[in-house]
């Protein structure tokens, strides 16, 4: 890889970065949920990874298609997904237009137990003889290790969620750890906080202050930021407890709220 | 039911009127897909029938959330499906803020092949032990005849759609034919066509006007109407093939576009 090569910009764009039932949520009139700001109207978590060659989706959210629309989004070469909750998977047969795009099967990196979920829900996509123009169809890469794409390191690390696990994915441009996105877990475990300490960029769930199950809170999203060392803190996948205004007052510098439409290069 | 309950209204608002990818299409840049006509937007295929005591939504697109936010959804009693495509299943999930609602499960009528179907890709809506507040939980009416809600007597008829059959529903109130929703299919088979004769109006599939291997064109849905003598015919499930504007002069009187937000009285 030549020198040119090993500085290239990543772009990372926040297609979605709300909790599961969205904000403004359904029949909900509390401020967050009547709020005009569009920083408090959040559609479901989802991100791109672009490099100047390779475009990277991460999970497929069922408002995909208007995420799509919205930020320009016309090709993808390849998709990775955290976990297969409804939340993170219901748009997926949209990647169809993207196959249609690139002409082709589109290459899904997951676990095997997220891949076989998601076969499970769209087996068309999984099946080769679906492979014709506009249905989606699928090559699987499940993946337990770190791999190689677009000039990038990729790792994946099993967070905890529930009864349920989630993958967490670090990125690395030549040794450079440039950005880890950890979205959906109840804690980052000893051996990820290890890989991710100094990354440039980590973007992590922080759905509230009071305490969940399943989920990281604003403070022990934060806790975990200075843990590692992160650079910057972005906190995704966002309830409606207070307007992305009232939360930007609370937070150190250092530290920022994720938006739907959040761009920035690393 | 006294005379006062014959003349109920019943309330018929489109959700969703597009094709199975959405118009405008992702990464499409034909006039269709760039026109700023909000009527040229159309979100996959979903409706909502209210008599004054009952909120009946047909169909869960993906993009149910928005939809019911952008009309102002905010109660559903009860949950019509036609048939198990992606395109109007894979926003279930999002009934959990009903069902959070109404405090209860959510009762859904479909064929018992479309129940299937769908419980096998959300098991866990179908599973009693699942029914704590923040899920969707679903009270099972698979049916196959006529039965009755908010005071209608509801039909549904099986219809061809490729591989598939889908379902259309025939709404009566007092014996008067009000309304039929034949949204997803290649033909209208003779006993339905008899069933609904001379309906108030009746809201078909009109995809566009090339032949299509699992859709009425714009040509044979006029034409079904003709045959059963409805009063009014509402083309859906539209592709990005015209602008409303542009078929709207193409259309007799008594045959319109129905669009996304669509909104009137039977």
């Amino acid at each position: 890889m030549s020198t040119t090569s090993l500085s290239f910009p990543v772009q990372i764009t926040v297609m979605g970065s709300g909790t599961s039932q969205g904000v403004p949520m359904i029949g909900c009139d509390c401020p967050v949920c009547r709020s005009t700001d569009p920083r408090d109207h959040r559609t479901r978590c989802s991100l791109v990874v672009a490099t100047p060659d390779t475009t990277i989706l991460i999970d497929t959210p069922p408002e995909l298609r208007l995420q799509a629309l919205r930020t320009g989004l016309k090709h993808v070469d390849a998709v990775f997904l955290t976990h297969a909750h409804a939340d993170h998977i219901m748009g997926f047969d949209d990647l169809r237009r993207f196959c249609d795009i690139k002409k082709g099967a589109m290459p899904v990196y997951a676990s095997p137990v997220t891949l076989a979920s998601v076969a499970n829900v769209f087996p068309y996509a999984f099946d080769p003889k679906n492979r014709i123009p506009g249905y989606v169809s699928v090559d699987s890469h499940p993946v337990t290790d770190s791999f190689t794409l677009g000039g990038l390191t990729i790792t994946p690390y099993t967070l905890p969620h529930g009864r349920f696990n989630t993958y967490g994915y670090l990125f690395q441009r030549a040794g450079e750890k440039i950005f880890a996105y950890m979205n959906d877990c109840k804690d980052i475990p000893a051996p990820a906080r290890e890989a991710i300490r100094d990354v440039n960029v980590l973007m992590i769930d922080g759905l509230r202050d009071e305490a969940h199950p399943t989920h990281l809170t604003v403070g022990e999203a934060m806790a975990i930021g200075r843990d590692v060392r992160a650079k910057h803190v972005y906190l995704t996948h966002i309830t409606h407890q207070k307007t992305h205004a009232q939360r930007e007052t609370e937070l150190p510098k250092g530290v920022q709220l994720a938006y739907d439409g959040l761009s920035f290069t690393v």
